[in-house]
Parts: structure tokens; sequence; C-alpha cells
């Protein structure tokens, strides 16, 4: 089946202890939609300005990624974020946010997306996340992720797409502050009454908690020499979880482990590099080595 | 194989959001001991006043404690700590420490200690930990805990005990501060040149890390619906771990995978109740079935 991705494309200047990159091509839908595209057809759904060039899409269309969803905006500015973190990645600092085109986006999906069966929506405003359900025919699979700032700004509208959402990624903060638990177990206990099949609790470096009704799966991050730029690792981790059982067909457990490793390994590649350089060479048999080397990892013994 | 445990008996008076208890039986090698005797023979060697009474050492008898080498000082108060948590298990606030009989603690091992072939240095000053290595006759398996106060405070002394530690047991602060690397992959192994051939890395909620020179190993921590009291936890992770290499009789990876899971596990257990109440009434029985259900929960794929 395939993946519609709704979320922003941007623009993106970071700075980290190892380097900095100007204008560089980011945003949750991006990295979403290249990690899924390893797994499944990625069908993107976003806004850009005029400012987005035909290299821009190259990249995206050069993983397959259907871009037919992406509208671009006549005079207008591609959003534009610029971050800087410290020597430890979780210590970040917003230096601009630029919505520009981003502000009014209204997603319209194509008729083509429809029908796709798998939709992930990424972290913006819940009456955007509610119009794309909206206009998927069928019962899809939804995936959706969320941030503080719609928890505390529109606490109903969140409610709402809660209710129809399969599979929630948060991290452990906004799970906390979700569910009102400081227990993350009793937190996604929580979560799943408000609509959920699995909640995905994400960690950062300290990996990823999935919890449904029946059953739990912990999976640390993968552990690496050194992080470039973590900018877009919980979209990357999200796409390769998304992707792989948007291929899979179903959320079964086998189906849902597997997703919680092949997201974890997708967004450590992602950290290997700045922007989208790494997603960009990534193949298909360095996601599976690296998937069996995970294995390996947290393996405690043979069966 | 039998394993020697050095370190402190305490008396701790704690309280976390959960309750209170005053004076109860604590200390790294009371911890530590409890925790091991579920694999192995373990024989004590620690320091203790006149307020230690029979009760307290039956705790230890009851699970086959050695407990020939530990001394009970004549008018001497025991080592005394107290403690607050917040409620995040990680905002500790010592209220109190007294060494009391403890501040002079220069152990001699009895003669039936000698050959145990496994010992297990419990957070001590280095200078304490050298004279146990010292008194062990062959070659034995050493574990080693320290700490921040000792890698400040003693660095040459620390440094001549790695030399002769194959296990050191660290928690992730520490191993950044021992190996000046803000990464944990390469501060592991900056601390392998030290001496060690294996480091565990532990990271309290979020799991450990185990380092040598060709494989590794990380495994989350068990989780739990709610933490009464995490003191101990560390220590009944070391205590576990020794515990189940020394009846394992060697370092090999298998052994080594399977000692941070019963470390893992062993120290869920600790978390369950105040003081050691939780390893006083544990079984095997019930180590063995959360070692499944670890094994479950990081599951990727079956073999």
């Amino acid at each position: 089946m395939s993946l519609v991705i709704v979320g922003s494309v941007a623009f993106d200047t970071i700075e980290t202890p190892r380097g900095r990159v100007e204008r560089a091509l980011g945003g949750s839908a991006t990295y979403s939609s290249l990690a899924a595209s390893y797994f499944t057809p990625a069908r993107l759904v976003g806004v850009v300005g005029e400012d987005f060039t035909a290299g821009h899409r190259k990249v995206l269309e050069e993983k397959g990624i259907d871009l037919e969803g992406l509208r671009s905006v006549k005079g207008g500015k591609t959003f534009f974020w610029a971050g800087r973190y410290g020597e430890d990645p979780n210590d970040r600092d917003t230096l601009a946010t630029e919505l520009n085109v981003f502000e009014r986006f209204k997603p319209r999906l194509p008729e083509s997306y429809r029908r796709a069966g798998w939709v992930f929506l990424g972290n913006i405003d819940p009456d955007v996340q509610l119009r794309v359900i909206d206009q998927m025919e069928g019962k899809p699979t939804v995936g959706c992720d969320t941030m503080n700032f719609w928890i505390e700004g529109k606490p109903e509208r969140l409610a709402a797409v809660l209710e129809r959402v399969d599979i929630l990624f948060i991290n452990d903060g906004e799970a906390r502050q979700l569910s009102g638990r400081l227990n993350l177990l009793q937190a996604g206990r929580e979560i799943l009454k408000m609509g959920p099949t699995a909640v995905v609790i994400k960690k950062g470096e300290h990996g990823a908690l999935l919890i449904t009704e029946d059953f739990r799966c912990v999976i640390p991050a993968y552990p690496l020499e050194e992080v470039l730029d973590p900018t877009g690792a919980g979209d990357s981790f999200a796409g390769g979880f998304m992707g792989h059982l948007a291929a899979a067909g179903n959320l079964n457990r086998d189906n849902l482990r597997r997703a919680m490793a092949y997201g974890t390994v997708t967004a450590s590649f992602t950290c290997e590099d700045f922007s989208v350089e790494r997603l960009k060479i990534l193949t298909g048999e360095e996601i599976e080595e690296r998937f069996e080397r995970l294995k390996d990892l947290v393996r405690i013994e043979k069966e």
C-alpha cells in the first residue's frame, strides 16, 4: 500500500558543534517521506514557495516520492526554520521560525492519494490533520505526531484527531503533558483511552517505547559514535515506522516490532549528516545491515 | 564460583512521594549481595556498628550470604544516609551522611574468601578497593563500581584500580567525566584503554550499555508502572550481573548478554518497594519470569 504523508516542507539553517548548513532542505514531511520511501511508495502533501527549486523537488523525486500533493504558491516563500544545537544534542535553541506559505496550509488531497489506505499526519495543526483524514476514502490506517503547542493550544481539536488515530507518535515529555501522568507506562495507557490502538513514546537518544492494550515493546536508540545533526530524527523514525507498516499491510505484533526497529534504524542514519544528506544517499542494503546489527545489540539470548 | 562483595552496609532514611522509611537496611554491599545471592553464593565484606542487630544479619543470612567478612565494631555506629526523592526518581537530595564506622573501613578478607575467584568492588575509596584485590588469591575476575567523588578526588588511585578491573560499572555522567568524552560509545572505548575488558554504562531508567573491544549490547530498563524507591537499583544491577557471571563461570558474549538482562531484572525488583523489602521476598521464579518478559519486550524478530 502507499503512504500519504502530510506535514511541513521547509528550509532549515542549522548550527551544531560539528558544522553549519544554510537554508538546507528540511521539514517534517520531507524527512518522513524520504524515510518512508525506502519501504513503500510515499505521497507527499505540503506547500512550498517559489524559492523551492526544481533541484529541491529532484531530491524527493529521485526516491520515487509522489509530489502531486506538493502545492507551490506563486510569489510565496517556503517555511523557514533556524536553530542551534549545543554539545548535548538535546539542547536546541530556535533562532528563527518564519511560517510563510505554511501559515495558510489547507491541504487538498489529489484524487490519486485518497484511497492510499495509509496516512501519516506530521506534527501540524489538529484542524489541518482532521481536514486530511476527512479527505481519505475507505478506512485508512492513521499515524499521527503532535507536540506541546497543540496539546496546550487546541486540546479539543487534538482530542478529535486522536479518536481517529491508530498510532500516535509522541515524545516523552509531551506524553506526560497529554496524559497528566509522570510514569510513561501509565501515560501510554491513558493515551490509549483517547483513541489510538498504539502509542509510540519517543525518548530521543534513549530509544522508544510502544504501548498497546496487550503488548509492549522497548527499543533503545541505535548507538552512534557521532551525531552530526539530530534535526528530523523523530520525523524519520515515524516515516520508517509507517513506511514499513504500510508495506507489511497490517498492525500485527510482528509488524509493529519490526516497525520500531526500522524507525530506530532510519532515524539513526538521519543523525549522521546535516539536513537530509544521509537520507539522500542511503540504500536499502544499509538499512537491512543496520537492522541486523540492532537486532544483535538488543539480543539477550538466541531463541 | 562464589562472589566476594565489598562495599557499604548502612541504615537509610528515605523519603519519596510514595512514602518514607527510617533507618532501614541499605548500603551498596547489602543490595549487591542480596541481588547476587539469587545466582551464586555471595560473601560480604563490610563493617557495621553495635546498632546492627541480629535481625539485620538475619535478612542477609536467610539468603545464604556469608557474613564472615562483616566486621562489627564495638561501641561503633553503622553508616547512616538520609535522602529525599522528588516525583522524578532522578531528583535526589542527600539530607545526611554519617560515615561512622565506615570512615575507617580497612577490610581484611577471611581466608575462606580469598580463593573465591570473583569479586565485586562496590563504590568505595579506590585505596580500599586495591586493598581488597591485593588480598584475593589466584587471578580473580574483578567487577568494580565508582563515582564522581573518586574520579575527582583520587584519579591516580582509581587508575591503579582500573588496570586490575575486568568489568567497570559506571553511570553515564561519570563515564563522560572519567573519559572526557560526551558521546557514550567514545567514552566507553576510552575507558577500555584504562584496563577493563568490559564497561557497563548505567543510564538509570534508560537502561544500560555494555561496551567491549569486539561487541556491544544495549538493554533498556524494565518498564515499571510505579517506582516506590530507586535506592540501591544500581547496586542491585551490578549484584545480579556479577552473580550471574560468577555462576556462569566466564565472560563470554552469551554470558555477558544474559548478565545485562539479569542485572536489569534484579534492579527493577529493587525499585518496587522501599529499602531491601522486595529483594527479601524475591524468588528465583520471579526473576526467571521477568527475564522472559524482558526478552519479549526487546525482541525485534524471532530468530
